[in-house]
């Protein structure tokens, strides 16, 4: 058998899309992480590496581990320095729940990656309405709002009718019985009346960021 | 073959359960509905139809549609009269969009047909939050209010954080991609995060009307 | 990054809808746990916590532990005294098998959690008939009962026909192949042919509570 | 092209499993029907039809309409004599509302055409449950009891309780929202506490007619 | 609370539908079975116990586990003897794959609890046609054939055209993909073209045998 | 019974969140509509109206089709005059497939509502690669692009690699079997492999204008 | 607007990948064909039309409808003479019931596009096995195998035990219930145990054509 | 009871089908496939085992491990000499990322048990086009190209457009969200534009595998 080396990293795809290569490690053996970050020190390259879970990330070899910003809370880690601080407004990142925050928490950690400053506004689920009211100002602020919420994924609906905002909106799989696995979340997004929601992926907290950083280039170069 | 009568009204349920037979007319030849509206005028019978089509109305005999109160909205009819009013208080029935105003007529006719007064806020969705909050002091004083919702149905979250009533939801099957049928309606309500939120089968108006007749006999009979 | 502090507690929420803050646990950490109970000790506050399951009660400080009533069975825990009884009048919590016992016993907890009085009847499901309708009398002095059943969840169908009060159906998730995850429960108990039964998410026995802490609410404010 | 004649009647059939060949109509043509019913006028044989809408019997020649006893609530025809009676017990069944009714007299007019005796029992659906219970007796004495629901299906699971006979469960597509095409009443069918409670497809009638006639040859082969 | 006592075993059952009362024993607590037990050892009742992993097997008091006979492929106990053989022809059992033993080794337990001679048939799954039509003959001579199949499920359709028995399908839950949890091969029995086959549950070969037995009941009684 | 008016046209949305009100048509009866198209007129209003069928157009009030400027493939109207160009930057709509014509449009007649220049580029699926890859320079260009596509929605995924825009998709309900009503356009969308995909409702070709509407008022604000 | 047109015919495709462009027509209105034909006509391209309904070929211009070879069946049609007869071995298409055929004409419509032979065996389902078995021998000496069947499509499982050949499943819509929409028999071909089964989508027997043509072309290119 | 022995092995299935019996393990016992291997040394049988995790590879008997080619990445065993190569040409196999692989190998590892020479080319996704782009070539020169992708699988419809050859198209189920268990890999790749390709269930290398040696073997037999 001929057979391909199973890697191929795309080191300057950030040139083409204005997006750095990130390593999703879920069902990835520590062995196979281990080759690419040593791919990666040789070319001194900065990366970010998401759905690293604590066990996955205790089994990388040390001076590898060394090297990562990590942080357990959102499964995210940074190899070598984040990008810098370049004058972007400042996103804000809404969750329904405290059960939410992993994914809102991935979101922000990319932001931080590419230099945007984040606001985490958290437990602000619209069945208790004023916790989301005390808060509109600041919401009203940002050009991108990304709204994380599982069970009903309420939240985006109402945030849509509050500000002109830019609204992305990220359903989690939190919860139980019909919740379970976050597809109602989803769908509810998907249905809601608030004109201009756009919406990911379950759980996809690093393609909301993403998404903002999309608009956020088209700010730079549009505008 | 030995054939049964294929019909059997249930005329003296209202003793047992406090509710009368209802006629569900979805699916049943005008020629059947004659027929049970031949034996129930011979009784004297009181009885609400509910899913009568415009076109199965117009097809039944013209002598028994002369005897029905008759509602196109939301397909209902009434023969005989109404049930006295007794001194229920009042119960509120809001809509989200206008399209959902048929299943909530619905059950407004039906509290109607027991006696029962109905408050009826329509058009009243989050996604333009301010819609609903200068309606919450009606809302504040009703025993029980059922919120009908399609699409992805975030109106009964936000109502169960701004009443203590009981909260009956309702889904409706208004809306197209993942919205129709009502299926995102419905599984948002039951996994809504607010506490007691009580839910029906989609588009089920009648049933709503319903359970909130048992909330008031229990108010009647254990108070 | 400006981080949100990731909890924020509803204290006064029980005065604004009359039901208290309760803990959903599962996907939380001990030491998350562990901050939220430190907080409610500094403000003396009462506490329902569901969810809780036994691996994670043991992982708890042990400070904490003391002061909590836990109970297996039903994943609950009570921090601080129960709420007074106060002459609600008794509860009917059914259970079709067994198997469900653990999403009743949490109806249950949570109803003496807010000084409610409770009976609960178990193994009653309608494939063996005799043992429901042993029952009947008790049933039907009951303003609310809660009907817990998994499989094909036919009996709050039955005791709709037999009974005025509200009826308030739990699905469960117990059973295998198609009855896996109570999907089957939830969408038989939606279809009932028994008018007015009202539906809960699966396995939502706090949920059911809380309905029927409404409905009595409703008694003691309309009545 | 060689094509392939597109009829093939298997008209020994009879003699290896014990049951003749039907015709299933819907979505054939009527020159497509024609063609088969003058094929088998030739032959001389009996034969059943299934699932024939008073539309496509109308536009039969009118020469094959002659030939049919026709019954358009079952959308059944019989062509030709039915078999003789032979002395076979009584089948019961049952059906849930009025609705089920086209459904439960397919099953009913494919045993009649068998030569089987039928007892139809209809509109005992388990919400009013003495329904049912006045009728227990005749249940009990037949050996097969084929029972046709829609909605939640609670019947069958009733019934099996009832008595030791073989149960064949046919759900229904009766209903609206999640009852919607019968998938909620074949779960709650397949998921059933009832042991031994045997399920067909949705509306399948003939085949749960077809399932009696294979226990009644069991009867007199094995007995 | 006043709390109901959370077993009710129903003893006398047998009597009224000729089943005896089993034991499902998944999701059940060792301390929980070993009640159980202790209470039939004093009736000297003779039970049949159903999903006993060999873990919980393992697990139950050592007195208990004496009184077993267990068989640990089929996950099923049998507690006291088993019915007297009593003159019963004999079923046949057959699976499409070794992999589906598991099921069709508990519906061969169950008869043999209750005195029913079985065949079983392993390993004959249509994809290798000649497996099964080596064996026809000893197909045709049981009045009733359970057939146990996963993945595709096309064996009893092609049984069903081969014996004029009864057919009880049982779907099972192998495979992967599209096969992962049974509900492919459930779907397919229930649409196969083999007119009067049955269906049950996923895995329900308990289920299979209780059908089966109310066939040779049937047998008996009405012959 | 007190009934609410079930019209209530929230007029100075604008003002709030920069988008007007759009009246969706699908349901609504003609009715109802000339009563809305009243008020507007009255009002002098500017109003987009979507999901307006051809059938549901001719069965106006003649005098307020007049005042209509229709499309019959997109289904949409514009009541009044476009908002002024106002020198935003050119959006480009893309579809996979001639079929999908009807929802880009739909986007675009939006789009030119808003006074925003459009590039609409159809026929570009990726089965046919060459086709896309001809247009890729005038994709570069624009700050948002739009991507419609169903059956296996493969364009947009395979256009995140080739810009580094906004990307927003829009499954569609074209297509049969598995692609019946754009459930795996719009998973497929979902799933995509292209960071930061951003995706709506089915059909939903407003509101992927309202998002771009969301992003170039973003440009405006925060440039 | 800058609008693109709305057709962009790729008639060089046939020397890439070695297949004409083929017009579907589902969902286009006459004149969009009408346009499609006359730009045809003036290429005097060959092409193949599918899913053209009967009513949508009445109501193409006279001239058009001239020029093409019509089969109502298999709602194909002909344009231009079909390519010339090329040696290739015959292909066997099979189906289970006649009610498959209007699939498996589409298949072999397409192949006689392209002049490859066909032999079309019909009607050979598997509960009823020896119609199959009877054909065997026809079915083993084509190189490939198109097996279309609905309901439980247990067909091409059988068949892959039969023959060597390449075997290409197609599932129908045909059935009802569970059967509804081809699902079942999409699952059932996919889960299948014949090793080495192909699947195309619900009802594509133009694909399944284009596919044998793909091994047709191996066959003389890599022979 | 007479019980069936467990396994029958189908040796001589080569020469009918010319495919050897494979062994699926997962699910199987160590003791089991110990039973097996031990019958298969007997006759020197050559065999494949699939899906044989690391752990029940590394709990056979250490004689029986000996005997065996383990890949742990593909879960594939080779026991006895792979066949001789045999002049086939060379089929390309495809994995749109990196955790396609296990599923990728696991068709060219049983395509090389065959004797037949692959090419496999990995991470080509399209997300990424001009890694596929510069591969165009390679892809050209197969008779059969197996595509295997998860998540939106848009790979294998971008190939069908750019090769004449037989596409086989594996969908995985990597991924999360609504990509979880490869749900919409398969439907997107039943859905595709592209003519011709044919699909294989959910993580079915080794099917591909066999599909593409049906396909040599017709090549051999027929050109």
């Amino acid at each position: 058998m001929s057979v391909e080396r199973d890697i191929k990293l795309d080191l300057n795809r950030g040139s083409r899309i204005g997006l750095d290569e990130a390593i999703f490690c879920e069902g990835k053996s520590a062995a196979h992480l281990d080759r690419i970050l040593s791919e990666a020190n040789e070319r001194g390259a900065r990366f970010l590496l998401t759905r690293l879970s604590p066990a996955l990330h205790q089994s990388l070899d040390a001076r590898h581990r060394e090297g990562l910003d990590y942080d357990a809370l959102s499964r995210t880690a940074i190899h070598g320095d984040p990008h810098p601080a370049d004058g972007h407004p400042e996103i804000v990142v809404l969750t329904a729940g405290t059960s939410d925050i992993p994914v809102s928490r991935e979101a922000a950690r990319t932001l931080h990656y590419y230099g945007v400053p984040v606001k985490e506004i958290s437990d602000v689920g619209v069945a208790g309405l004023w916790r989301l009211l005390e808060r509109v100002e600041e919401l009203r602020s940002a050009p991108v709002v990304i709204a994380v919420a599982g069970m009903d994924a309420a939240l985006p609906t109402v945030v849509g009718g509050l500000t002109p905002a830019v609204i992305i909106g990220v359903p989690t799989s939190v919860g139980y019985g019909v919740a379970t696995g976050g597809e109602t979340a989803l769908r509810a997004m998907l249905a809601s009346c608030s004109a201009g929601l756009m919406v990911m992926n379950i759980d996809n907290g690093f393609g909301a960021a993403c998404a903002a950083l999309r608009v956020l280039r088209a700010l730079r170069n549009h505008a």
